[in-house]
């Protein structure tokens, strides 16, 4: 009997997850019912929002259930298909388990178009974290040509396209990352105007002052904590903070504690403002033609790293508590041509 | 030489002001120019506005200078007008000093319409607080019918008109306040559906849940701090903040910290946003009218209280931060009949 491995949460963490948490397990490959799909990984996703999916709390996403596998974007291959809109060869994408194969209704998948590009983009720029930062920028952030925009985490999956989407709309562009790597790619070649070290900076929000002379417009948080209490102070009148990510925090085991924002909005009049990806469903593919012209035009750029081999995922989970990654973090579980 | 009376400011307070930082000048009657106009001060307005105008920070008001008189909303008495557009007699309002006389530019003064309501009005649900409220629940929180709103200083100016515009709108309406007689008065005279008194309530995040069993869409803020806190956890989908005062905080000597709010915005997509009523000047005339309409048809239910004697006013300001006011206080200073 063809069998396959799963990823499944053994242990809720507390604190930073640690690979005790996680178990690797052999299981009978499912066999697709009617209307269903076998599909399988190429390349799976990990991504900071999976941290609280792993909380048994109220959290934006349903929490996962002890002793079943995790659940993450995957591109895949479809192998077997019982629905007439998929063939076996077809390049598809969905959430799907943390496994090597897995079924799923045919209306869970959309299928990868791999003359678009890297199959990998579907679960990065062309995936979850550009579509977040498209509408995040476009539909919350809403910077103008001349504004100052903040951008946390930039040279993240979602704040690496954040960013440049505000220098195509014409705003001046500062990213706060963490490694010299990072800040040297921001510059270089995303074009930010400027981009802070802050785990080498002395003094945080005087960096962030230095940058920004002329305060902040738009704040597009992807971290909270330190950073976010830096760049606060210099929120201009009618400045947007869309609030996208609080990575800094996710694995505090405590309610944590940071200076009081509100006043700072009645003297801004600031508005702040929660973004899920999930809202914008049904204006993907919006995002999807604006992203795809970008990078033809090679007015968008993005990098992913892809760890290799399926063993590997949680610890390339674990990596992005880290900011270990430049870009997009994948797992690649599979090569397409094996 | 006629003369006259004003509170200026001796010193700026740390922590809660004091009677010191107060003092109480007798100076020369200042006699009007080309243009200008002498009031007689009846009636003085006290905000907690004015503790940040007390302060050498930055803060969404011009800080007042050591020395020099503070200044105040006004209803006065026009004795005499350089200004064509008023006559002695003349009953006006505008920001002036804290003082028993002051002259002021014609163009700071609007008329009061004593035929509209008792004249004082124009500084209480006719005045700043009224169209505070008004703008922050029309344009801002946005109440729906059968929206949850909870309204914090619910007694207070601002408050009491924004949880009746709240209900006005078909919402179910929650407030908070610090006295058993302010409690009665939201649920008796108010409509108010519940009331909590903060100070007497054990559990706090407990009492506002159980008033709030469908969540909080609307959060009308002019407290902060731990009522703040308890409404948070509340935060409904698509839920509106609008962040119009944080009085709990604005005697605190250190940057005050609490729990981190902004991750809850992204579960919740809520949008939080501050309010200045001086965005609205150009509107005024808008609420004023839908304000009074609702209180002819006693749809709208106000309360002040005037402390007599201008030599009281920093007792009455002072008074604000102990929740001694039950809506507008305000200080007499003169008898219109005088």
């Amino acid at each position: 009997m063809a069998e396959t491995r799963q990823w499944r949460l053994a242990s809720r963490p507390s604190g930073e997850p640690t690979r005790e948490n996680f178990e690797l397990v052999t299981v009978a490959r499912p066999t697709p019912g009617d209307g269903e799909v076998l599909v399988r990984t190429l390349y799976q996703s990990v991504d900071p929002y999976m941290r609280g999916r792993m909380r048994d709390a109220d959290s934006y996403a349903e929490p996962w259930d002890v002793g079943e596998p995790m659940r993450a974007g995957v591109v895949g291959e479809v192998i077997e298909s019982n629905d007439d809109g998929f063939e076996s060869g077809d390049v598809v994408t969905g959430e799907l388990p943390w496994a090597e194969h897995a079924v799923a209704d045919g209306e869970e998948l959309r299928r990868v178009d791999p003359d678009r590009g890297p199959i990998s983009t579907a679960l990065g720029v062309l995936g979850m974290p550009g579509v977040t930062a498209y509408f995040g920028m476009t539909d919350v952030a809403e910077p103008k040509p001349g504004d100052t925009v903040v951008v946390s985490a930039a040279a993240g999956a979602v704040g690496s396209v954040a960013g440049q989407l505000a220098r195509l709309s014409g705003a001046r562009v500062v990213g706060t990352a963490g490694s010299d790597e990072k800040i040297d790619w921001l510059t270089d070649e995303l074009g930010f105007d400027a981009a802070i070290n802050y785990r080498t900076t002395d003094d945080l929000p005087g960096a962030v002052a230095e940058a920004c002379p002329d305060g902040v417009d738009v704040y597009f948080d992807n971290v909270g904590g330190p950073i976010t209490d830096a760049v606060w102070p210099l929120l201009n009148v009618r400045s947007r903070v869309a609030v996208c990510g609080q990575i800094a925090l996710y694995n505090a085991t405590e309610i944590p504690t940071g200076p009081r924002k509100l006043a700072k909005l009645i003297e801004s009049r600031a508005r702040v403002e929660g973004l899920l990806v999930r809202d914008y469903e049904d204006r993907r593919s919006e995002a999807l033609e604006r992203l795809s012209t970008f990078i033809a035009d090679d007015e968008l750029r993005y990098r992913q790293h892809a760890v290799e081999g399926f063993e590997n995922a949680p610890d390339a989970f674990m990596g992005l508590f880290e900011g270990e990654n430049v870009g997009k973090q994948l797992v690649q579980v599979a090569d397409r041509n094996d």
